[in-house]
């Protein structure tokens, strides 16, 4: 009997309270889980590789059963240095759904021994994605129902210096 | 540490490859699986309630990992009985995951200590279902394909029986 | 300026939660809803086509913006009677709305002057249909959550008086 | 070069406007379009067998390019009989799509030659389907831009012949 | 008894037969309609704010039912300002539905007051979209039949401005 | 009797093994397919232009049932040109679908003389798609089971030729 690990990544841009529950939620099935940030290197984020994972290490400091950590190349290949084969994901809506249908498809072929198994959220997590809180801050929106207020504290913080800067 | 357990809850009328196949799977990340056949009693199944829990024992016989058990009330109810709260369901197609959404929502009001798994079928077998197998063998056609030898012949059987007393 | 009305359409198998935050939420933008009960004479339904009016008006007695009503052939014809052209039908699922299209497309094919207009549920009621209700009724599960008190009590004592006959 | 022949079959309980449109279509590509009309014995049908193919003939009736047959099996048996592997479907909905990826995946799996093509409505014709029409027809709404004539007539002859015997 | 008003937001880059269509419909139901321009400043649009509330004020010209305004923070707040806590929105496809689902969600989170109304569109406007008309218009195509003579001569005077400067 | 053709347009920004399959299962159904590559001035590609061209002829060179040709404006234009107006389409998602079901509409409405025909993929193909294949090729995994050897070579070469310009 050895300790059962799983891996859930995403580029957490920031990380919302959709995410904290999902995570909170699969510790009651597995004894530990990585959060597992990608670099994205190709995709325009508000917070920085560093900054995402500085942001997660912050709000879960503390808990043992919880560990952060980066990756820049395949989900598969971070996995097998992790010794770690299975990949937990949130589904939210049908499009999700599909594109997460996609990269699992994708990943077995990658290497076969990667499992994908997938949790949905609770209803008042439902809507909330990490596009929409930004979309929400830009537009002077309140945050406190969708972020923890480590990150509510950080994104108003970044959309002030990037007001300052272009004006 | 203690032994990571996941009930797997259906009708199986009758068992598929694409079942089966996720069953191997989620033993790559559980350590048992408790294969738990639902009564049903306001549906109309091809193969009766003892008979889905007894052709999927055969199937299984001598597996210490799989466990197969019949239930009749709600899965939640099953569920603390066996003191197992993580329940495992295949998603393969997108009606299935907005019926899947909702039972799990269901469940989760009706006792909130629930978490349902998903997981995705191997692309070979996404296509398969209980009810397209029964169509293929009421219109003659081959099953080897999509479900094991023992459920072939049960099948057969079963189709022929009724052929024998409708004529 | 005149009354805005709008009629609410279904087959109320029983009413739910659901239907009645709907209901409800209407109430901000309409003056008046007609609950209107389909007979459904090809479906079949746990509880009489009288006693699925009797129970809605047991539910909203003495509420003076709501009317409920029974009707028998098409929707547009009934909308005709009642000189209103305005129909409100719930959005929970991709598959509801895809049903809800298709109808509303028909309906205009009808009677060109019927707008179907929609609205989606809050996310504590996402998950509740009749159908749910009715599964978890016969699984003994408890529908204190998902129907107002009256209905719960009507469902248990038809569902007693259902086993009584057939035993 | 030889004549191209494709196969569109279908349960057509009754046969509506969009299936006809369909038809047309698939005429300015293909030489010849074979209805292939399915028994169907597990699912009840407004129409018999004998019936529906009937009606498709006589509606039809002259046109060379046009040939109508049931078939009682898989219908990948009867392709092969008719040594056409090409199968024409019509996509109108998501629902529908999902059930057709199933099934052409299931005909491909059963008979690796059998290709299926699919079509979308014209968009007049994207609500209407054969259950949709039975449904209106029974609620004495009329069937004018819904069916040919010949179908108007005889499913009102239909309708009136069941409720004559059920008075 | 008092005036039913109903906001209709939307970026409108640029205004199509599909939205007209809506709006007109809507009008059937409502006595007013405030067609509310985002601003959008984090999206690249093809017309300026002020440009695309111009061209809408200049479709509606005269029509007391119609008032155009623009709006560059949250949606809720703007609909406090007018008082108005019915929003409008158009349904097409099924990606709609969940985008708008997630967005009326996250506005009843960010005001509880404000419920989000749906219509879908005439069968002959469903495959009309802002971006297909400017993606139709880039490359040569009509836009006769997708959107007001006054809108397109205005897509066809901005693209040849686009074309000279960047020539 | 005359020749089938049909033109199959895509951006193919590379072409992948799943484009491939589509194509050698449609000859088995039209005598001619024209792969049709678009421009797409306005998206930006991987591969330029003229090299998608080059890459899919240098795939089929040799084989006479294949015609690559590239196209700037609308394809229905473009099928005008070529006098056929039969279009191939590959589906395999539900919002594949959904694009393509307006797109076939917008071409229909722009030339009511067009016909689109979808096809869905061999399961194994089912999860590759070009933005796949390039997100996988950025992440350094191996392309080997998604295109062919020289799409592979292609994009290898391509994008260390990125990488040396951007350091």
């Amino acid at each position: 009997m050895h300790n059962k690990i799983i891996i859930y990544p995403g580029t957490f841009d920031p990380i919302t309270l959709g995410h904290m529950d999902l995570i909170e939620r699969s510790l009651k099935i597995f004894d530990k889980v990585i959060i597992a940030v990608a670099q994205n290197s190709n995709k325009k984020t508000l917070f920085s590789f560093t900054e995402r994972i500085d942001l997660i290490k912050q709000i879960f400091t503390g808990n043992k059963k919880i560990m952060v950590d980066g990756f820049t190349g395949l989900l598969v290949d971070f996995a097998k240095t992790k010794n770690c084969y299975a990949i937990l994901r949130g589904l939210r809506v049908v499009s999700d759904f599909e594109y997460e249908f996609q990269m699992s498809g994708i990943n077995r072929i990658l290497n076969k021994d990667i499992e994908t198994l997938f949790l949905t959220p609770s209803e008042k997590y439902a809507y909330i994605s990490s596009s929409m809180v930004k979309e929400v801050a830009i537009l002077n929106g309140s945050l406190t129902k969708f972020v923890d207020p480590i990150i509510q504290i950080a994104v108003e913080k970044k959309l002030s210096s990037i007001t300052a800067k272009s004006s």
